[in-house]
């Protein structure tokens, strides 16, 4: 197995003084220290960014070396798989600890994109759709499909994505790494005004994530090197579905990727749901955070909303669900999402997540995507000790 | 072990039909063929591609699902280590192998590039610079900033990058899959002329490699796999070697991450460059392949052109270097480079090569680099059956 045994998190949102390098070194070092690992040890190092032309650097891997003169001659790659990069950077991670070629990897996920215009920002995720016939559409209007086909099909839910807005704006005030510390009323988040402008039928800005700046890492080592950790999480189980790029190939309604992800990772946990104490998922809009919520198999289709009725996935329930404030509230730096979600739930479940605990939490999901449904990966992490 | 069953191969040049997705398909599909590989067995799908803005796919990795509808859902990486990104995703391909968690993979490498005109291709590729210090600078200006050094250390060598030029446009003339069929004589290469201008001083056109679409596929299995298959190569030895990206940060004449990694593999392969029949370099420049004849111990410092003038690295040579014709006339789409070089090398030890076949060949080299030196990837491959 793999474990993971310390991480590093910038503050995510607009770090103005920061290029890519410079979040890059300082959420890699903070890991390395966290960790206890002498840079001389490391076997390998995986970065997961994304790019998609938002920043020059088109081949960031070896940028990770400059973190310590003995990263120097250390193997580094770079990862892709749009915004869930971070992830796909933790399973090359995983194989080459599985395969025994490397004891200690460091993963690092980043990316740099507040300099930009929004209108840039747009164009550069865009590139993470299929450009033979979706180029030029931006992702607020991929997801509004979906949010489009869920109405038709189960009634229109925006009071319900304002209520995932609501809970995961409340729960970043306890996170001091995120975005975003201010509390949106579920009634500001359910009406179109100047301030929460329609983005793209029926997603208002408060259903879209953050445009960011940050980077997140990760120590990953081999069993035997865990032993003599301060502190250990094991990656119990992890999953990766990839799904057509092309919307058309598609049934929106389905979210097929997803599901498969999710009960893949809990088959090979051997779990259900009822085992888990958290989960962090892939918020990146309101209506995908829903559609998760039935993926993951805690609703049945269309009913996705009682689990915020009942309280389920709130602070306190039976599964809280982004504790971190998401990527609707924590920020969402594509390339360092995976990466800070792997980094939030390894903190929940050693007991390390501060104001955002769950009480006595030791094992945790996580649900990362690429694209609307696309690249899907799931795991599930477990306290070693 | 892991080895190698299949591979495919488009023809690399200008390919103003074909987008990334129809290269991929074709190459991807080829290698499922040549293999015998019922897509439904294939565990995993790895993509090198470098991007750098040249085309709009910035999430590419799941285009290759659209080669058969039995690859659906299955995991889709795409890797990037800039001209080495299809070694790496070789490496890739081979950790998820060693780790059991895969027996058979699928590997694709492809670029498109000539859609662009050339001051956009030198743009894209320059995304591979590192931006602080070297932005806006060219490949050409990079590597004649190696030449330059390389000539103030032991002398003005322009006629031998001619002789290299010459040696693999003429090797080119046996692989129908190269770009340029044109025999070029050493004393055209040598010449500024009308038609071999200076493009950064010391290299002239005929000292760069070329700007190219192509795609090259993999089949890589796990040992069990490859015994019922009809040819297998075994990947007796791989080693990836990053440097710092900063050009500042590195002797330029020292060419270490090269040297390490290539003499890391002969170790690894327990072998001796006697023991090699044949190999494929990064020529990227003329330049750079002089340098590599030193890197891999072929000749001392400043001595590389004495395995020219004595033919060991031509055609009946004792190591045939390049006898695809290399990037210098076979190509370089960049994301594909790598993939292709380990399918020539593995029909090279099968006595698949046609028209270049190596006589008796069993055991060769791959030598891949991404950067000037940043990410160096060395492998031997030799045959199984």
């Amino acid at each position: 197995m793999v474990q993971i045994i310390g991480w590093g998190h910038t503050k995510f949102g607009k770090l103005a003084d920061q290029g890519l390098e410079d979040m890059m070194r300082d959420a890699g070092g903070e890991a390395l220290a966290h960790a206890g690992i002498n840079p001389r040890d490391v076997d390998g190092i995986f970065v997961g960014h994304f790019n998609g032309g938002m920043v020059g650097d088109g081949f960031p891997a070896s940028l990770a070396l400059s973190i310590h003169k003995d990263l120097r001659f250390t193997p580094a790659t770079r990862l892709e798989n749009a915004c869930a990069s971070g992830s796909a950077a933790i399973f090359a991670a995983r194989d080459m600890i599985e395969s025994g070629r490397a004891r200690v990897v460091l993963v690092i996920g980043a990316e740099k994109m507040t300099h930009l215009p929004l209108a840039e920002v747009t164009k550069g995720l865009g590139h993470a759709s299929y450009q033979a016939e979706e180029a030029g559409m931006s992702f607020p209007q991929v997801f509004a499909q979906f949010a489009q086909a869920y109405f038709a099909k189960y009634g229109d839910k925006s009071d319900v994505l304002a209520e995932i807005a609501a809970k995961n704006h409340a729960n970043a005030m306890h996170n001091p790494l995120a975005q975003l510390h201010k509390e949106l009323p579920v009634e500001f988040c359910a009406q179109v005004s100047d301030k929460n402008p329609m983005v793209a039928d029926p997603l208002k800005v408060t259903d879209c994530s953050l445009v960011s700046d940050g980077a997140a890492a990760l120590i990953m080592v081999s069993d035997d090197v865990a032993k003599s950790a301060a502190r250990a999480v094991n990656l119990r189980a992890s999953v990766q579905v990839n799904d057509y790029l092309p919307m058309s190939a598609r049934d929106v309604t389905a979210f097929e990727g997803p599901k498969r992800a999710m009960a893949m990772a809990l088959d090979q946990a051997g779990l259900g749901l009822a085992d888990l104490d958290l989960a962090e998922v892939h918020d990146c809009f309101t209506i995908a955070e829903l559609m998760i919520y039935e993926a993951m198999g805690l609703a049945k289709p269309g009913e996705g909303e009682r689990v915020l009725a009942d309280g389920t996935v709130r602070p306190g329930g039976a599964l809280p669900i982004n504790m971190s404030g998401g990527l609707k509230a924590k920020g969402h730096p594509v390339g360092a999402t995976g990466v800070s979600m792997h980094a939030l739930v390894a903190r929940q479940v050693t007991g390390a997540a501060d104001d955002m605990q769950v009480a006595g939490a030791e094992k945790g999901l996580v649900f990362n995507m690429g694209g609307s449904g696309v690249a899907n990966y799931a795991t599930v992490l477990e306290r070693t000790r």
